[in-house]
């Protein structure tokens, strides 16, 4: 293989292609990226066995054929050569040699044949939608999956195509998270549970664009990206998800109206009286026109009022602030709707156009 | 006490004082900053009895007093606070109040008695000097200090006032560095080893600007930065610093002119070649008018060739690149003069008005 190309591109596609190479592995070919020199295009391409990205961009490819390199040591090479064009060249034993102007480096190569292709897999359904809509929805809902093992389908990210709407479902036991967006088309019934890794991949590579659209497939087992010159399959998680319907309540008792930034900032500075030891929850105290907002820790106490809108009963209700403050960090509006029913049941911050939901369970408290 | 003040005033002043907070310590005082408010300015002090900084801004003194706080829950407390004015109030039992707009914390202060003031000390000599030099000349020789504490005069920083000039230097057992500033007037002979942490945090703080001077204060065992509204007490280093002059050759007999960026930019390259079990060396071959670098390892290899200017001999020599990486880092020169003598030899890098001395020592090179 002899291929010369931009350090501009081969930078550009080692970057996107590398949220697929394992921090830890035993498999040296896992670490690896395959470089395959085609008529005209180096394809770049990682595979950890659950996500694989491949990309390609221009080349000039003076002899076709294939490597696979040290994914993190390739990039850093790259990186810190002049920023120029590069010319990788393989050699006998799978050496690699890549030089830039007066520079030149050789490292080992792997054989390409060792490394694991990306599965390909028959589609049964797909969508069409804005890279941006893609990257906002994902960045909304993923902070409520849950970290731990104990239950897989709580660490992915529930899609659902929905005819000309695609819905983006979270949970972690603590809270659920919801985030609507309408489609330009009709795409007919999907769904799949996507690991939170995967999307939070996707969301960083992905340029954002509002113009620019991305296809998404679904199959029995896999998931398909595809967005400009790059696709990632990743492997769905098995299993069902949760009836989530029957744990959003339309009941409400008291619904507030606040101003988004003083309720975020007094949660926010509560937060400071919060230890590893001590999680005192915050008490939301909604009266006429006005909620106060207290905390009381053995670092401290805070005491704030602030402004509201309120209709129905008062309420006494407390929370974990981190989880509140989760919620408000993702919503773009100025003033929120609080929706809530008794002291014990949780509360539901949503929008009237249905693009939103955050229930949020409340915890127990005491008052001294 | 009670004190008004803008939060603006309060931040800054924290931020300065804050680096002498102790990050560990069994001492709750040495935790605190003290608080004083004193006839229309607030004073606030932190002191972990090697360092002490104090500075002071105006503030509306309702009541007189002081108290000891926790440095690093105050600043949070105050900076989560919104940028309006913020009232500072003491209760029973050392107990804080601090109030902005509809908030109010309640924390836990300690007796101001139980803090260690900053000590009162006869100086006997001074200097003046543009807080910019100070900061670059500072920056420009911190990174040779040694880390470890079995030498101590190694982990400070060697610093004379010579008439109308001031130098600074420092050492780790592999290399001297030497920057030498011009003073505005004569201030006779002082000298003193100061901690390295000390000028770090000096330099951290100090605004950098080329107009401001600021005061530097000599005696027996300490040290007294005098700039804008703060002072900055630090322990000096016991005992005589190491006679360099001997160090310093002037003998030369291969003179190497080479361009800094190219130079800079191949050594930081090889870096991506050594590892911690691996650490093998760059070699630099200087012949007429070019000099090869090379680098193999058990990572891969890097040869690269860049032009020079050179006098006398033709020289093979070899370097931990991230020694000549350093030195390199912190000359701001387009052009960097390379001065050697045999590959045994240290090299020195310097500029020929004498404001900067890099001496590099080499290390054992076999080829295969």
């Amino acid at each position: 293989m002899k291929v010369v190309c931009s350090k501009e591109n081969l930078v550009r596609g080692l970057n996107t292609v590398k949220s697929a190479v394992p921090v830890r592995t035993t498999l040296d070919i896992l670490r690896c990226v395959l470089l395959e020199a085609e008529e005209n295009q180096l394809v770049v391409t990682a595979n950890d066995t659950t996500l694989g990205i491949e990309t390609k961009f221009e080349a000039l490819v003076m002899e076709q054929g294939a490597i696979a390199a040290d994914a993190n040591l390739f990039l850093s090479i790259i990186q810190k050569l002049p920023d120029t064009d590069i010319v990788i060249e393989t050699g006998y034993n799978y050496e690699i040699s890549i030089r830039a102007e007066n520079a030149k480096f050789v490292i080992s190569g792997m054989d390409p044949n060792q490394f694991i292709s990306l599965p390909s897999i028959q589609f049964s359904g797909e969508a069409e939608v804005s890279q941006f809509t893609v990257r906002e929805m994902i960045r909304k809902v993923i902070f409520s999956i849950a970290d731990s093992n104990l239950n897989a389908a709580m660490s992915g990210v529930y899609l659902e195509v929905i005819n000309d709407k695609m819905r983006m479902t979270t949970l972690d036991g603590h809270r659920i998270s919801i985030r609507v967006s309408a489609l330009k088309g009709e795409f007919g019934l999907n769904h799949a549970i996507i690991p939170g890794k995967t999307l939070n991949d996707l969301s960083k590579i992905i340029t954002g664009d509002h113009e620019k659209m991305m296809k998404i497939l679904f199959s029995q087992n896999h998931m398909k990206f595809i967005y400009d010159e790059t696709t990632m399959v990743s492997r769905v998680i098995d299993g069902e998800y949760f009836k989530i319907e029957s744990m959003l309540r339309e009941e409400c008792e008291t619904h507030v109206k606040v101003n988004k930034r003083m309720f975020y900032d007094c949660l926010d500075r509560s937060t400071l009286l919060i230890n590893e030891s001590d999680k005192k929850p915050i008490i939301l105290d909604i009266r006429e026109e006005e909620m106060n907002l207290r905390l009381r820790s053995q670092i401290g106490s805070l005491d704030e009022t602030i402004a509201i809108e309120k209709e129905g009963n008062n309420l006494k209700i407390a929370f974990n602030p981190k989880l509140l403050l989760d919620a408000l960090r993702v919503i773009d509006d100025e003033e929120v709707d609080v929706y809530l029913v008794k002291y014990n049941y949780p509360c539901t911050i949503k929008d009237s156009e249905g693009t939103y939901k955050y229930v949020i369970l409340p915890v127990n408290f005491t008052e001294e």
